[in-house]
């Protein structure tokens, strides 16, 4: 069945991990929707919220089989054309780090009408989760979002440039890579006693906190499990986990685990 | 009357401005809320979900009125002592230019139990809004988000020195300096041909965006209204506008506005 004109595409941000970070927008479009095409690690719960939709996961996961982004695409586009409503669901915001750009240049290119709603991403609800903000009077006025994952046009050491300069920086998709992350930014001139803190499936009752150095990074990494991962690097995090663990701990247990 | 025990107080993000884009956290927290100390700018449906609550503004519009935060904070302990379900709810993600680690501070000295709910930032509900990612393969692979708002004992063209690495820069709060923001950053090396994007009341009905470039930052400026205002600095916004705009405009209307 076709329609007589295209559907509409939403990308939409699925916020850190627990379902109940989604947007009010996005919980109303997920319950519109006929079809969601999804990243793998959404929260059942969130994909449970599309009851009229068939689910398809498209599988990308901190970049793996992105050669498939191109057919990502194609079946966007494909969908609008049998169905009013389609979501394409992203892990955090669609906007950083979500390769959100092509998919919306695939649908500008056959004349899709799309939308984008944003999402809680997963450094902000890591912030909220070690009780830190990243900006701080006196000790960090700009924070960066970084991927230490490059193009291949690009040098490997590229994406360091912007990081050594910011007061904080978030990260993302990097504990596989914390040795190349050390060396580089120590390179570069950055202390190696520089405070980091790791945080595995930020929001989940499964999140893990690795408090070390820039230099401890490779060791720490190490004890991180299969799950998402953000690095937080700058002197916002000296103290996190420390003095603010204990709040933190009762604070999750009263939030139901969630 | 006093509980036997403090409260907890909820940090929570407003998200940027339409109340659709609360979090669905958030939501429930409101409607549990005794009292909600709120920003000027939190939209009145966003308010309305706090039935039980009273709604104290506590004034804060873009850094005005800062010297009332020691007043705030004393604010938060006192009705811990008093009410079961406190709120400050905050314009944005309390953890991103919110002044949340002064509160933070307050709360843990004072033994008071807290949580932190994050909340979508600005900067992505423009992102979205304008339909450009912040960070895209080939063109931008990092994105800073910095206010040039500085405190006392900072040089005033401090906050420019990251700036001038990072692939894309969201100017936070930098509507009213925009003369002084061309001057550092041109004076750094950044061209007056970078392009720029202002966009006031992001995610309203009442948004407007500006393109212009950084040399015009400061007569581009002149034309915002009241609200409050974003600058996206750098590639991604060359085009944003001219190719996304029409489909934007579409999107919008079929949202109702929000």
């Amino acid at each position: 069945m076709s329609l007589p004109r295209p559907g509409k595409v939403y990308l939409v941000g699925a916020g850190p991990g627990a379902p109940d970070l989604l947007t009010l927008r996005a919980a109303r479009i997920l319950e519109a929707a006929d079809v969601v095409f999804h990243d793998a690690l959404v929260h059942p719960e969130t994909l449970a919220l599309a009851s009229r939709a068939e689910c398809i996961a498209v599988g990308k996961r901190c970049g793996k089989h992105s050669s498939a982004q191109h057919f990502i695409n194609k079946r966007l586009v494909d969908a609008a054309a049998k169905h009013a409503v389609v979501v394409r669901l992203k892990g955090g915001d669609p906007m950083l780090f979500g390769r959100a750009q092509e998919e919306i240049d695939a649908l500008l290119h056959a004349g899709i009408e799309f939308e984008v709603v944003p999402g809680v991403t997963t450094a902000l609800a890591a912030a909220a989760q070690i009780g830190t903000s990243l900006t701080r009077r006196g000790v960090s006025r700009n924070v960066i979002f970084v991927t230490p994952r490059v193009g291949k046009s690009e040098q490997p050491s590229d994406w360091a440039r912007a990081v050594v300069t910011a007061d904080t920086a978030v990260i993302y998709m990097g504990a596989g890579e914390a040795a190349q992350i050390t060396a580089t930014l120590s390179a570069r001139g950055v202390s190696l006693d520089t405070p980091a803190l790791l945080i595995e499936n930020v929001s989940l009752a499964a999140t893990q906190e690795i408090r070390c150095t820039l230099g401890e990074l490779e060791s720490a990494s190490a004890r991180l499990g299969a799950g998402p991962c953000v690095i937080v690097l700058g002197e916002v995090v000296r103290e996190a986990g420390s003095k603010i663990a204990p709040m933190i701990q009762a604070a999750r247990a009263g939030a139901g685990g969630s």
